[in-house]
């Protein structure tokens, strides 16, 4: 069960995240790709720090939209977002090539990630994307009780896949995400942080709110690393999922 | 002598050139990689037409500036040239890739172009950030008196060169074009650009306004396709070209 | 009945429309204001234009969307839809100023228009923004058989509305245009375009595509002036309105 | 002698600054307008806790360039200052009459300011831009040993000025700020910026890294409140200034 965090999310003269602190705890770095976070020069660092730490390097494409950190749904073509996907997976790969290393995955930003989950016509074109541009790349998707469905899909479309999930959020009886909105969508005890961590790693799924047992077997977990408290759950996250392996 | 030609510079609902009736005419195409025109759509549009063509695509990176585009110098340290260059350089090779083609050269535009030939230190982040992304693939730039000094550079830093020239422009003494501000720097009569083609095919250079040689061996010459007029001239300079050789 | 047109759609080296010859024959000119069109120098010469033909000037706010050309509906709380319209109308009315003209009205662009025209709470902030503004600033909005329903809503928030029509597209029996995916749905031939004109000026309707009439009170034509044919069909709209008038 | 302080400066998902904090303690309040910072949003919650703390409202408008936040000179025509100016102030002050407030001043940003202190032809296109827009606002620019040749030609022009001096900085013989890069550049002792301060209060000037008087006669100083130390700076510089007067 490797750990994936979002990084080189700062822009310009804004500053996110604490990239130097988190990259030397986690495997996979999820790197904005310059149309919701990162601008070229902020992506160059990310890459360069990532490849030190011999940290996967995944790229994490959006909608091109600074002002609204990707978070924002824009009507797209399946035509247009393979043309932003390429675009953005080649863009980071330039960036990586200079480096010495290359992608190791894909996984898409926000809104762009929403919508694909919403949307088969959407996730197709991001699948589409991804294998025009490598069809050994894998596509990291959020885990859902509808997981085979989406392996299927790639297995299509051609490409692997790998599933996410989160240690630090509730999942409802359709094994989505609790809305932020709801009381409980977010677990703020470590040990609870923990504990899904070691349940989704050896046992292939948790229970939802209700009590109700999920199949969701995932690849990775998605952590985050913006405050010290967040850094100090991954660190309990490793020792625990070492401890249990 | 091959003839290149800047394309791809439609943005959004702005269209910019005449790409159809172009593309059949030229042997390079300097494809907008999105920072100083040509959208991601735009992008990949572009290439498919190239790629059906059977035109080789140049990058043509610039700097971040869709409102001016690209023709306004903005300060940049030389990392952060590397950083512009090699984005832009992957971005259109993401989109390339999908199209089963590659990246044939790189020709930066606009104001980059214009610091490059001004300042060392800005043509050797150029050069780095080609050698960097791909060590085979050529850096055009215009062709001065001072090509032995910009091919010693290149070959210092690790890549090939090709130089262009303009069959449309008048040259100085000293080997610059002159400045589209003074009369006479524009030729518009279709035979004296015929000639200045064959000129630098046949001979390796041409005579300055006052009549001196000019020892300016070009690789390939820059046409422009936004006009009927344009158009004409493209077809009477192939004429020329191949009758010469 | 007045004729309104949007212009100033233009951006950086990117030409879009004919203001030149467009702006003699019109009344209002709807003026886009940086978000979808019209960089701040674009901007300032469009109102210098309208100044000189002493055509009432229009703000034509939108979502911030260059690239989309403010066609695609973007997700916005009613605050930031306040947020964004009353940047607009300041940043426009500030060019005004120095041309020392003012706002005469405002009509919001693509999809913000759409948007607020589907949804009551949209058109709220967009009419609370006006009021913000200036009270006495009209809302240019189109004409529905809800016109009545529209007409409340602003004299709630507490500002004068127009009503627009389109010459040279159908409506249905429900009182909107008929979608420009579906046969039929834009007039070409120029006396029918004259004659829709006519109808709405002398009528204060039009029959819809099935024949049923509609009863749409419009205080202004929206015209469009991009081609050598839509400037003549706006003088030939020009003369008959005189005719019946 | 009156504090202002650069605010507003956030942008999108990117903070900036501690506004809530700093805005109790100025007088008045220099709020990005959208071009290096501060998106409608931003502007909207700056200018109502501005208007909340009865804060002097400025406008601190830029060149148009988010990525570079506005510190990098970009080349423009007086023309095109001229309507980046008027573009920011009108849109400012849009989203200030919404409050029930108005511009108090206007003090350019980053390299537009820089750019005008070196070059009259663009400080003349400032302050045109100001006079069309309004001519009793006062436009803000720092204080030097050339004051009076600023006040002539802002007398010319037809706008008043204030000028604005730096607790924290060094000056050297030619009353200018000493450069960054150089050491003692920056004052860190509390003592010596509430000194200056005082200075500049009482004595319409300080004496410069070599011992030189400088006669500068400021009406503000420039304070910053990004740190817990900055704000208690400030708070010494209030009460020490309130002592002395």
């Amino acid at each position: 069960m490797r750990l994936n965090c979002d990084l080189g999310e700062s822009y310009g003269a804004w500053q996110m995240g604490q990239d130097d602190r988190v990259m030397p705890l986690i495997d996979m770095a999820n790197v904005a790709c310059g149309f919701h976070a990162g601008d070229t020069t902020v992506m160059q660092k990310t890459v360069a720090l990532a490849a030190r730490h011999g940290v996967d390097i995944g790229a994490h494409p959006s909608y091109q939209d600074i002002q609204g950190f990707g978070r924002r749904s824009i009507p797209h073509s399946p035509e247009e977002i393979e043309a932003l996907m390429l675009y953005q997976l080649g863009a980071l790969d330039g960036l990586c090539r200079a480096e010495g290393v290359g992608l190791a995955y894909v996984k898409p930003h926000g809104a762009l990630n929403n919508d694909m989950m919403r949307d088969m016509t959407t996730l197709e074109a991001v699948m589409t994307a991804v294998r025009k541009y490598d069809s050994t790349l894998p596509l990291m998707l959020p885990v859902t009780v509808h997981h085979e469905r989406h392996r299927k899909l790639a297995a299509y479309v051609g490409i692997p896949i790998l599933l996410e999930a989160f240690a630090d959020r509730a999942y409802d009886d359709e094994g989505q995400l609790v809305s932020r909105r709801l009381p409980g969508a977010v677990h703020h005890s470590v040990e609870q942080i923990v504990d899904q961590a070691v349940c989704f790693a050896t046992k292939g799924g948790i229970h939802s709110t209700s009590g109700q047992w999920l199949n969701l077997p995932a690849d990775s977990l998605c952590v985050h690393g913006d405050t010290d408290g967040a850094l100090a759950a991954i660190r309990r996250i490793r020792e625990a999922l070492e401890k249990s392996a």
